[in-house]
């Protein structure tokens, strides 16, 4: 089982130094601390577990240092910044592994772009050697790149030429797309095994700077400072600390504090409920403060963090989760008002950021998802996004008992998918001012004003409910797992597209492909063959 | 060697009838009538081979008959109208047919749907019986869908549920981008192997109308009639005629009155040569109709894109084209004024926007291109369009011989990319203001304003010149030409994506990913098993 906790202390691969506005992230990866066996991290080369760790630095520094503008991300190693995801290792592992530990790093380094979009922190990547690969795909997730000038040290995406496989971490994206390289350069640069150094790589945009070895430290030192020393209006304050997620683990179960994940194995489905705030008290900044990880809607997001990265690697032949619901409504919703309340306060940011992320995790998974709407359930405000997240939903019409869902300012532009619109925009592409009409409603919608608003799939009645939910579990865990990741990747995200989406679509979706293809996985195949004797032998016809 | 020339005495599958504005286009496919063997065209299901003629027929509806407002579409059979693409052919084709199929098929809808957008002609699905898989694919390609209603007839996308692999011919993409149907109906829809028919179909969006068999015709042809009767400026005349392109084959080469396409098999590439027209008459728009479809324009991008297709289906190990001109860059830049001139003439228009359905051909094969600019090349105007759609371009640097590019009023927005950027905004994404900047220069750029501008990616000298252009094709066709595909596919489309770009990056990687895998096509997968004994299992891990 793959463990998606870590801390600072526990770390193997990265020292975080925290000195004033200062986060310094060193890369030192240890060969012989892998996830599995059969590799060695050499070179800086990562595997999950560096990027686990990774993950987990960056989310504290946002939740634990608010007071931290500029993180700098370097090495510890000499002459070698990164040397990208470790080879042996993506040829050693499963498709599905090789899926997912792409769409984990994927995540982490947009969680890098979204804290510098939106907490206003400046990401420097300060390649004191080569970034290779992953290597050059982290440095590009960062706001700016500088480069030692030592004659040797170099960018580069060797994918292509000596993989067969791509730069699928978002580097052909970001290439063209976040720092809009031409796409000649873009594909000269690709081809190119040794990558680029000095001033070509500043003149064609892959690099913001080079320095010589003697003054690399110094500039780096420069640019901070000229960045601590621009104006700055962003909100910060002491932060908090982020526990360990505290989870009782059995073979039928996860079972969170908000939150339980059910596990029915020999249908290929799992429930997970989570359970609203216990009260609704208006609490002032100080005693968020205070709570802490404790507050209601920090727990309960890091726990279905927590789950949705177990459901995806630990859990791969669940195909379904439903999502359910425990609480009053009004609890949630008066979180919510809490939230908006204090929208300003740097901690409360955070914590409507993170849940953002974790909604577009969801969003991002490879498991279909059916809200089950139920008396007793609270879908309302911010978990009313599950419902519509999810790929269906089914309330029950029955009008001996109060089912009802509701919205809050939260379903209004708070929690954004990854291509940019609200879910209920999403939804009502075809109708845009339904979307208005549902959040100007103050009252709750029951069943059949929620069918009627288009808010819900199905309103089954209490005579066909148990049946019903039943035959589209059995129905839809029948169906082939892998035409349903191709589905869902489609319908989920209708609508525009933005860097991300391109990420996670076009370019991921390719990835996916190659990842199979005989040229890359085959015996004769390039990433079957790296670091061998033999040499890759290709069929050369194109598709 | 599949052949993509055909004309209506020739169809086999279709019957095409003008009366008027109206023209009927029915599909009667002929079950023995195949491209392959192994199969038999049941229930109008279709192959290439119908694929080619519905696609011609289009093209010529756009050229001989300019006076047709309306296009329907219906089946000659009873209870049907299109079972989609037939399984059996998909269960016995090779990976890269499979891909190079639905690529056709997709460019045949999106053709007629720039018919629609751009010339204005309204295309009637007239679903006289079931349209499933391909054939309600077919149908939303269209702008209005009607169905019978019979107490049988349905639409249905069965492809997930029946065969485990998607509805790729745009299907998922066009059900929440075009149609705009809530993601989760769609949901629904695309797993409900039966389909929906009458009321539901309707109110899910699905069709625009149901009518009982006996008032079906009638109320098409009310309908039909509405359009022809509204208000129209649209700008007709007398159609042209499409000859047979002429092309002599050989081993070696085929050789087309305006292009040359010359194949290195043992170095896996062609060189594609395209020459300019012969000399520089103002023409008048009589004239350039009494030329037709030998005026320069016109037939030179017929042969581009005929060659296109050759190269994509019948070499398939041809992975990289160099693309060159020859010619005189100044008769070129006459054609293009001549055609501004005479812009709003409806031959004209078609013209143009063919010439751009062609470029855009030309960015979706995955085939890599370098444009290859010597002396006595003509690379002005459209034809620059070849150098930016690119991969690469070398440009020999020689002052002792004039070697020139241009820029005319055809590179500043009448030949879009899918994702509706010029090839020039696509390419100066980080400086748009270069755009307005090369646009405005009159004179023509000699190598080094043309890399000054950014317009070429290399300028090698003349003592360099052989040496690298043999450096460059070699080191390209030894890559794997998987990693390419997926490589070219993300680099090209920088910036905004489309419903179009969706259908060819994020729907069709998807597809091709599904088209690999066991599930699929392995010896339990859904494709394999589909209409035998024997039934599909499935790997029900989630990737």
């Amino acid at each position: 089982m793959i463990n998606f906790q870590t801390s600072p202390e526990q770390y193997h691969h990265w020292k975080l130094k925290i000195e004033g506005a200062v986060a310094t992230l060193s890369m030192d990866v240890q060969e012989d601390e892998t996830l599995n066996e059969g590799y060695k991290l050499k070179l800086n080369s990562y595997d999950l577990g560096v990027d686990i760790e990774l993950a987990d630095a960056i989310q504290r520094i946002r939740f634990e240092h608010p007071e931290v503008r500029v993180v700098v991300i370097t090495s510890l190693k000499p002459r070698i910044f990164c040397a990208g995801a470790n080879i042996y290792m993506l040829g050693t592992s499963s498709h599905a592994f090789k899926v997912n530990f792409c769409k984990f790093t994927n995540e982490t380094r947009c969680a890098i772009e979204d804290d510098s979009a939106h907490s206003g922190r400046r990401y420097i990547a300060a390649l004191n050697g080569t970034a290779s690969g992953g290597g050059y795909e982290l440095a590009i997730a960062c706001d700016e790149i500088y480069l030692v000038d030592d004659g040797n040290s170099a960018v580069s995406l060797p994918e292509v030429p000596l993989l067969g496989v791509l730069p699928g971490t978002g580097g052909l994206t970001r290439l063209v797309d976040k720092r809009k390289i031409r796409k000649d350069r873009a594909d000269v640069f690709s081809t190119l095994a040794e990558g680029l150094k000095g001033k070509r790589a500043k003149d064609w945009g892959l690099i913001d700077d080079t320095f010589p070895t003697s003054k690399f430290q110094e500039s780096v030192n420069g640019r901070v400072d000229e960045i601590l020393s621009s104006p700055n209006d962003r909100a910060t304050g002491v932060g908090i600390k982020l526990n360990p997620i505290e989870v009782e683990v059995s073979d039928q179960a996860l079972e969170y504090k908000y939150a339980t994940l059910t596990f029915h194995r020999e249908q290929r489905y799992a429930d997970l409920t989570i359970r609203g705030p216990e009260s609704r008290p208006e609490m002032s900044i100080e005693e968020i403060e205070q709570a802490g990880d404790s507050f209601w809607p920090l727990q309960v997001y890091r726990e279905l963090d927590h789950a949705l990265l177990h459901l995806r690697v630990n859990e791969s032949e669940i195909g379904l989760v439903c999502l359910r619901t425990e609480g009053e409504a009004s609890n949630v919703i008066a979180v919510d008002e809490n939230l908006v309340t204090h929208k300003d306060h740097w901690l409360v940011r955070e914590i409507i950021l993170y849940m953002g992320r974790v909604l577009r995790r969801l969003d991002l998974t490879a498991k279909s998802f059916f809200s089950i709407i139920e008396p007793g359930s609270c879908f309302a405000g911010n978990l009313l996004e599950l419902v519509l997240a999810s790929d269906r939903s089914y309330m029950l019409n029955d009008p001996d008992q109060e089912v009802e869902i509701k919205t809050s300012e939260f379903n209004a532009g708070a929690l954004p998918m990854s291509n940019g619109l609200t879910r209920l925009q999403s939804r009502f592409l075809a109708e845009p001012e339904k979307t208005e009409e549902v959040l100007a409603r103050t009252e709750p919608f029951d069943t059949e004003a929620a069918d009627e608003a288009g808010l819900i799939t199905f309103a089954p009645d209490d005579l066909d409910w148990a049946d019903e939910i039943r035959l589209a579990i059995e129905e839809r865990t029948s169906l082939s797992p892998d035409a349903l990741t191709g589905m869902e990747a489609s319908l989920r995200f209708a609508g525009p597209e933005t860097m991300d989406t391109k990420i996670y679509g076009r370019l991921t979706a390719w990835q996916n492909w190659i990842f199979q293809r005989p040229n890359a996985v085959g015996e004769h195949g390039a990433l079957t063959n790296y670091g061998k004797p033999t040499k890759a032998q290709f069929d050369y016809k194109r598709t």
